[in-house]
């Protein structure tokens, strides 16, 4: 049965690419039609970035629907099919399953529109930024709390993985430990998603390490919602490289965040997201790490720029050099984490 | 015995990518040392090409050295502690066995010194370039051969696999067949070798897919091979991106070109090479058309220069958009050969 699944989810992950691709260039006309495009912050406070990315203003954002709606027209295409004509057909590739991708699917959509509303505003507000910090993680916080309700009450979980170590279990400690791990995975991504093609690739190795993480736990659905979102991904980072014809947005890299999150929940290896998600760990601590740096050391920085792909780009990388080397990392540290979950998982 | 088989793998990719990242401040220092700089061929007869490549004159080449010796010092190193400490120790990575690598290891190196001495004569030879068209074809061809008669008398293979149709035997015809699989798939791998971090790129996702396609024959050693040289290729990589501070040189694209033929061989999938390694076809193919419509069309030429990625250069995209988009095809076509080798073995 591996055979077939592995074929059912490789051609998911070969058609999300096809859909979203003819879908572009549907997307790019009312994406510049509308004048989507991104407003770059500049408020005098981060001059090293502002001079950075001047000639980026006007490059639409939002690209990220491709990604969601692509996923989102497989997900209900194929389980119509599978509800027409059952066991038949093209019905078996359905992966929308109550147990592995309702939920993940349903957070994915659902985070992708408050990102698309955020993408709005900010496009609308001239340079004043989309939603204000606060409620921005509230709102995110809020649907994370949904997840881990559902999880903790509907699912009964209250597990959490220690690799080497085993389940401890947390009781409703699970509630909060869920909450953190979404919305830490959802603003770390989007901390990434400043240079062209670079949430793109780091996001493409980190769903593939889980995607063959779920695979090998035998959650076949679970690697097919991977494999579309890496299918659409290929897709949305061929438009995507430098110069970009659009970026991803709030909508892309918001909702992937919580996604990737919700998968490493499901998989029972959200610390993995340390090692596999190695870049978007450092992102943040970068940014953290400047913020408490200027508050504490009266103004004085550690790095010329944060998140830290800036500060590489103002000691004169280019910026593919930074895309492409970042690339290579997440490649090896996907192949790290998914070495630790087979040793963890015993021989 | 699958997640142990895994492990081996990717340990041996790991080992191989830190190996050949800790090689090359060594092996750097002696390139720019010798000045092993590239020529750039200036014949006068290629004017878009020579325009194009001017401020690369003086990067030094002969970097796959990284890749090959990196391959041949984890495979001696795990061999010899299995034979000091058979079934214990660290001996399980032993990944030399008769029967799976050493003839694509053989070939890997013989192949790669033949590609040193060439890069050597090209380099002292002041732009008039390496060996002649007809030796190093003839060389190759004898290197092929014996690989041939290898599979042929040695292992008694005499089967070649059509997709959906399955093993046709084709007595004697094996030789040839062999050596033209080999041969071509060297002349495009090098071919592709031609900006900065392609011939990378696409290496990886071929050898990724038939290290996958090894994997699910059973052919453990195999995958681990093409594990070695994925991680070293990876390495490679981080120094290879634009502006690469080396280039591969024959001893890196023609040795993991036949090394890459080779393997398909070996898992029986030779006309899968045409779809995992779509590119490398793409590349041979535009050169031949182009050698084709000038002799025939009085010097009209089909694309701008050829490769075809000089085409891409020449219509304004930039280097690192061309590479990245040619990434992401070889990763789609890699997805899509593994497809067609699982449809085929069936559900």
């Amino acid at each position: 049965m591996v055979t077939f699944d592995l074929i059912k989810i490789l051609i998911l992950t070969t058609l999300a690419f096809i859909i979203a691709f003819l879908l572009t260039p549907v997307l790019t006309h009312y994406l510049y039609k509308y004048k989507m495009g991104k407003s770059i912050r500049n408020t005098g406070a981060t001059p090293v970035f502002s001079a950075l990315h001047e000639h980026k203003v006007g490059t639409p954002t939002m690209g990220g629907i491709l990604i969601w709606f692509t996923a989102l027209i497989l997900a209900l295409l194929f389980f119509y099919l599978d509800y027409l004509f059952p066991g038949r057909s093209l019905g078996f590739l359905n992966f929308l399953t109550r147990s592995e991708t309702i939920l993940p699917l349903s957070c994915l959509i659902a985070t992708a529109l408050v990102g698309l509303a955020d993408d709005f505003i900010d496009i609308h507000s001239q340079g004043k930024g989309g939603l204000r910090m606060k409620h921005r993680l509230l709102i995110y916080t809020a649907i994370a709390a949904i997840g881990a309700f559902w999880f903790y009450f509907k699912l009964g979980w209250d597990a959490f993985h220690l690799p080497f170590i085993g389940d401890v279990f947390i009781g409703w400690w699970y509630i909060p430990v869920f909450i953190f791990v979404i919305v830490s995975t959802a603003f770390s991504v989007n901390e990434i998603d400043g240079l062209d093609g670079l949430a793109c690739g780091t996001l493409l190795a980190s769903f593939a390490a889980f995607g063959a993480i779920a695979l090998m736990q035998g959650k076949i659905n679970l690697a097919a919602l991977c494999g579309v979102i890496i299918g659409a991904l290929l897709a949305f980072l061929w438009f995507n490289i430098n110069p970009a014809r659009f970026f991803m947005g709030d909508t892309g890299a918001m909702s992937l965040g919580v996604t990737l999150g919700i998968v490493a929940m499901l998989t029972n290896q959200a610390l993995l997201l340390l090692v596999i998600g190695f870049l978007f760990v450092i992102e943040s601590l970068s940014v953290i790490l400047q913020m408490l740096s200027k508050k504490l050391r009266h103004g004085k920085k550690i790095f010329l720029s944060s998140p830290i792909h800036h500060h590489f780009q103002a000691i004169g990388w280019s910026e593919p050099k930074i895309v492409m080397r970042f690339w290579v990392v997440s490649g090896v540290t996907a192949v790290m984490g998914i070495i630790i979950f087979l040793l963890d998982k015993g021989v």
